[in-house]
């Protein structure tokens, strides 16, 4: 398959997707996470064909993790994270730990993050939202839920 | 794009990744992580084509997210999670727990996560690696580091 190599990005996310799967989405939230909100503002950042993009853009309308707002009489819009896609973001943050740990060589992480609550540089950790101690994979059991028998 | 259909699983991670990206690298690490350690396993729970499955484990080792260990004298190979793709489970989890949430619907989460620490029914929770505090998308400020010009 012939692609962008999201691997020589400097983006610890671009890097982790080209590990583990198809990049348009994730890149896309992180865009308009960032801020930038605008198809041509995507669509110049991204180097995504218009047609991919907008194929992409109407996938996440429809699932709910941006909404489009208007903003001028064309009408042209303005793509915004909802609280839906908003907690998606977390799974950036926790690509960017993995991808900032395993992927940035010398260089060092491409993004820091500050915390707004202490006011250092940071980044994400999973603990239990029970007991608050750490949670990783080899930290659980997985039992059967209640949907398990749906599919 | 002719496929399964990943948002009709009994599984929050297909879900997610019906709606985020490409979903079978993900799920190759989901299975091994579940102990499905053999192509054949692999092969018959994803129900993906063998030519498919050769190239994502292929590029999964090169990754060095996973690597190969032979069980016979044919040989076959077991596939295992290496540290580094251990830590990758970690994204799963965040995706669990995202899919558990906005997509579980009536039926509730597929699958349970008992935290070994507690003992407890649980799901992760992103804190603050240095003062412990919530962590999320809206918590931070994105400042550029030392690798980001590398690209």
């Amino acid at each position: 398959m012939q692609r962008t190599n999201f691997g020589d990005m400097a983006c610890s996310i671009a890097r982790t997707l080209d590990v583990i799967g198809e990049p348009w989405s994730p890149l896309i939230l992180r865009d308009i996470w960032v801020g930038m909100s605008r198809f041509d503002q995507l669509q110049a950042d991204l180097g995504i064909s218009r047609k991919v993009l907008t194929e992409r853009l109407n996938h996440l309308v429809e699932q709910g993790v941006i909404d489009r707002h208007p903003y001028d009489n064309r009408p042209r819009y303005e793509y915004r994270l909802t609280p839906k896609g908003t907690e998606l973001v977390d799974l950036l943050m926790v690509m960017t730990a993995w991808g900032d740990k395993w992927l940035s060589g010398q260089a060092g992480p491409p993004v820091l993050y500050r915390h707004h609550a202490c006011g250092e540089i940071s980044h994400v950790d999973l603990r239990c939202a029970h007991c608050g101690e750490p949670m990783h994979a080899g930290d659980i059991d997985p039992l059967p839920g209640p949907g398990s028998a749906v599919a």
